[in-house]
């Protein structure tokens, strides 16, 4: 592995302390509740004008907030599958291990129907079957309890590792750059600091005073909604864009690094991220600015050897003609191309940072070790 | 000149009967009232839901309409301010020339100031002002009616150029390609066929079978509200996309050529369009399809050396934060870069199509004879 290992480790309670001192973690994108009888899901959709909490207990709610976007970012997604179908696993009123296994792969397989793209899903989902897989001899309150401490583990390797990612990419920054991000790989999307926005908020402590535009990110906006949200309300330097206006910013040497997260990371280094991000790294490329690919290693696919073996969902026409069903844009019945996702091909891509450290090209080498 | 000149001219009585058999022309961008007391336009902020006509004869109504976009399109924009200055020197309550030279110039500098970067709305006015100037001899009511005739002849040239423009890029296009376009360059901005989507109609008409993609172009949506509509009302192929599916589209190989229009063209061949023409230039580039300007002559400003003496329009940060105003995408107060245009380098573009021919790289040559 040519992974740079971050030398500096920050233990937890230090983390938790500087944590405290930043106002983002009154937001709980993600979270069992008290009793743990369902997941609670601050909905996404309502942001920035409303700060609304879902507390949802059944799968077809919970598909539903997944497939609706109320719940978004890929590893944001994976811990709200393993927290739902840990609840769905309490409600399952089987006798033995076979019927509770059976309707365990039922809800399984309806979760990871909800979105196809994101490789957290599909990879929490078999984390949590194979906690039932590997314990058939127990019985099934004791199945359950298990369910429920590998979603937490989830949750807080998920936590862990956006830190390390953050100290990772932080060593390439430098204080008082210009920073572009597309869609949002922030709090919201992750726990903690997120992905592509944890650098940013840990220079934010450091006082690097980074300067960062974030792109709208069409259609759904996530960088309007989120991004610009999650980092104005932390205190951070942002100006929001228009995503046709990354070119202009570049052009006015504002940018000096593009930190953007990701869906699924290929083995060559290909990287499925929203809709997009393609275009952001051919300019980034075509402007000399390095494009760097934040995320856990949980988010590379080592089933994927490249770019075009990833199902690009396709969404919705009315998420690009009408604004939140409110107010029609676009003639009735014209034609619409919708894609979430687009392909980042790997020799566009300056580096990929994960937990483990920093992976250079060529990526069939540093991301298979 | 490096022009390439079409050898076929089109008479206006076989382009008459052409324009009849298409549905385009039923909707009249601008035009004079049948008093010419007013000028009337149709609101392209109420497309493509309501169609909506406005008629103004006062210089604060106009002025208002250009700013807002309700007319827009850098032809567009000249016709109508043309016709507006000519409806309000009717106005002017003067005895003598020096009184109605002193009102005309002072309504010409506010409508000059409703837009400065496209160079059509100065050149349409100064046109105007040359015909008082050229023509202090005459009493008042001769200078009107001078007035009248020139701003009608400013309408009937972009229609002409228009229908020459068309065949000039078409002659560059085969059958069966995808084009894609951003912003509206269309019938909506211009006379007639409009400056590059007139290839389109002109193919539309000859069986070409092209297959458009639009741009939606954030942030007020032109390509959505009135490129997808003129061109699914004229029967075309158009497949509506947000703006950073372009790179997407151009990856699955569906794009043969890129046709935008312009809004000043200087002398070295940059081009200032609307915002995020350079980053569609540098994504066509990568993918290696050619990207072409189309406008007409008029749109060439011989003061400009090059992009970096165009003056860039910013607007209003409600256009990104808040749809038509209506509802709320963006956190409160968050800062907004909101740039109305962007300059593509020349070195990006394949060709710069006007009404006299093609003109090739290098532009310093080509354009400036």
């Amino acid at each position: 592995m040519l992974y740079r290992i971050f030398p500096i480790f920050v233990g937890m309670s230090e983390y938790k302390e500087r944590m405290s001192k930043s106002n983002i973690t009154d937001l709980k994108t993600v979270r069992l509740s008290e009793d743990a009888d369902s997941v609670v899901l601050l909905d996404q959709t309502q942001l920035p004008e409303k700060e609304v909490y879902l507390s949802l207990s059944n799968a077809e709610d919970i598909w539903d907030a997944i497939y609706k976007l109320k719940v978004r970012g890929a590893p944001a997604i994976g811990v709200a599958a393993a927290y739902g179908i840990y609840v769905c696993s309490k409600q399952i009123g089987a006798a033995g291990f076979d019927d509770f296994y059976q309707e365990f792969k039922r809800i399984k397989d309806y979760l990871a129907s909800s979105r196809p793209t994101a490789v957290n899903l599909v990879a929490a989902l078999n984390r949590m079957e194979k906690v039932v897989l590997d314990n058939r001899q127990e019985d099934i309150p004791a199945l359950v309890r298990l369910l429920h401490d590998e979603s937490v583990a989830i949750r807080e390797e998920d936590a862990a590792a956006c830190r390390r990612i953050g100290e990772n990419c932080l060593a390439l920054l430098k204080p008082g750059m210009g920073l572009l991000t597309h869609c949002n790989a922030g709090h919201l999307a992750v726990s903690e600091y997120g992905t592509a926005l944890a650098p940013v908020y840990l220079g934010q402590e450091r006082g690097y005073n980074f300067r960062v535009f974030a792109d709208e990110t069409r259609p759904l906006l996530q960088g309007a909604r989120l991004t610009a949200y999650e980092l104005q309300r932390s205190g951070v330097d942002v100006t929001l864009i228009c995503d046709n206006m990354a070119s202009s910013v570049m052009q006015k040497g504002w940018v000096q690094a593009v930190i953007v997260g990701c869906d699924r990371v290929a083995m060559n280094g290909d990287v499925a991220n929203k809709i997009g991000t393609s275009g952001v790294a051919i300019l980034a490329r075509h402007y000399g600015i390095p494009f760097y690919v934040l995320g856990p290693t949980s988010t590379i696919d080592k089933q994927c050897p490249d770019g075009k073996s990833i199902v690009i969902e396709e969404r919705a026409p009315e998420e690009v003609s009408e604004m939140w069903y409110a107010h029609r844009m676009a003639p009735r019945d014209v034609k619409i191309f919708n894609p979430a996702f687009d392909v980042t091909p790997h020799e566009l891509i300056t580096a990929i940072i994960t937990e483990k450290g920093v992976a250079y090209p060529p990526f069939t080498d540093s991301l298979s070790d």
